[in-house]
């Protein structure tokens, strides 16, 4: 590993690093609302971004997924999956300069000129609870926020095409894993699950049929209702069930099965 | 791209390449017996691998793949889809060194450096019809075959994993998407499909429900049985029905659909 140096991030240098291999991580999480993207926003220049970096020569490529996304945005998260490689020629023609020389360390200037080499990036996924998460920038950013999906501005190089893939791979994913126990509170209605497969597929479900398709699967536990001493009648809550859920992600859910 | 040179194969040289990056093919065939994957065994040294290579400074990485095949196994794939990219810092550690540098023309020897380099490789997955495929060497290789998949030898450096990742892939796939319109002829019998299935699941299948389930997914045509003249009865046999094929390659088949 590359060990810290004083007064400057962790960078490092440019031979500390992999040629032409960077990683970009999209961070998605939901907040009962809507499913949101955790993006940078860089200093001076002002452009928004995924939280990438680069693999050190003797990391393992997942580790590095983990190790960036902690350094660009604080959060720890032990799990990254990897989604897909992104190896166009074209994938950051046309793209301005995104870092401002002034911003940089002067051992990362060297980076400038290693960054016009052509990247091939690879894309890693992770789902979060945001309420549980508290972001904050790097040294190279301004800000760091979870951003709703429908409000994503123009993003760097070909970023908003790595988020539009991410969240292709969520919606077929759905129809072969259940989904939502790291997005989800520890409890959470029937109509807030279905709500958000409905923000995860872009449209409306019908709702009886969903909630005897997720009873169904049985990795739902109900719990009993709270007196509510209202006049309104207070809505079942559910909680996975941890050792159903992992059994199910095992083996899939297949419509041979 | 790189011009070929007289008497010496398609390499070019060293320069012409991204460093650090490589490519691997998992072409899959079904032989309506069993599942088999092509692979090359290397000339002298005599170790089996993928067909695998490098990926031109100028190129897309989609088309290096079809390049790669197509320069190493003469197999012509317009669509080889990439599966997963493996970036273990041990992923070819330990391995001997597979290439003799007798067998390579003098530019390419300098590769054999180059090689002992760190290399992430995004593996790429296609199904095709074994029958239609005239397979050969290319000039680092002795033969180029179809391996039946429980009969696959040590593969070099991580290949045997790269292998057992695609073949995971297409287990979970099959959970969401119908399989085998590449795999097999044209017309086939239900058994013959259901013998597809059991063999990428690894598991018996219940006949019964697998056709009704098959036929209710709505793109397999009936057609009408062949005189046979003989004492036993012909089966049916099926077709792919390509628009609406493609109509559930598009949209999955869920199990909330």
């Amino acid at each position: 590993m590359v060990p810290k140096k004083e007064n400057t991030p962790y960078f490092g240098e440019v031979s500390d690093y992999l040629p032409g291999i960077s990683i970009d991580c999209v961070v998605v999480g939901f907040d009962l609302q809507q499913l949101n993207i955790l993006l940078l926003k860089m200093k001076d220049g002002g452009h928004w971004g995924l939280p990438g970096g680069f693999v050190h020569k003797d990391e393992d490529m997942d580790r590095a997924a983990s190790r960036i996304l902690e350094e660009r945005t604080g959060i720890k998260l032990p799990y990254l999956k990897q989604f897909h490689t992104f190896g166009d020629t074209q994938r950051r023609a046309n793209s301005p300069n995104f870092f401002s020389e002034s911003s940089l360390p002067e051992q990362f200037r060297d980076m400038l000129t290693w960054l016009q080499n052509r990247f091939i990036s690879t894309g890693y996924l992770s789902l979060v609870d945001m309420r549980n998460s508290a972001p904050s920038p790097d040294y190279l950013s301004e800000s760091c926020q979870w951003i709703p999906v429908d409000s994503i501005p123009e993003l760097m190089y070909d970023h908003n095409q790595i988020v539009h893939k991410a969240l292709e791979q969520i919606r077929n994913q759905i129809n072969y894993l259940p989904i939502g126990i790291s997005l989800l509170p520890e409890k959470f209605t029937m109509k807030e699950y279905q709500f958000l497969y409905e923000e995860i597929l872009q449209k409306k479900l019908d709702r009886a049929n969903f909630q005897k398709k997720m009873l169904k699967l049985g990795f739902l536990d109900r719990h009993e209702k709270q007196l509510s001493g209202g006049a309104h009648k207070a809505p079942f809550l559910y909680a996975f069930n941890r050792d159903k859920y992992e059994e199910l992600v095992e083996k899939g859910i297949g419509y041979l099965s």
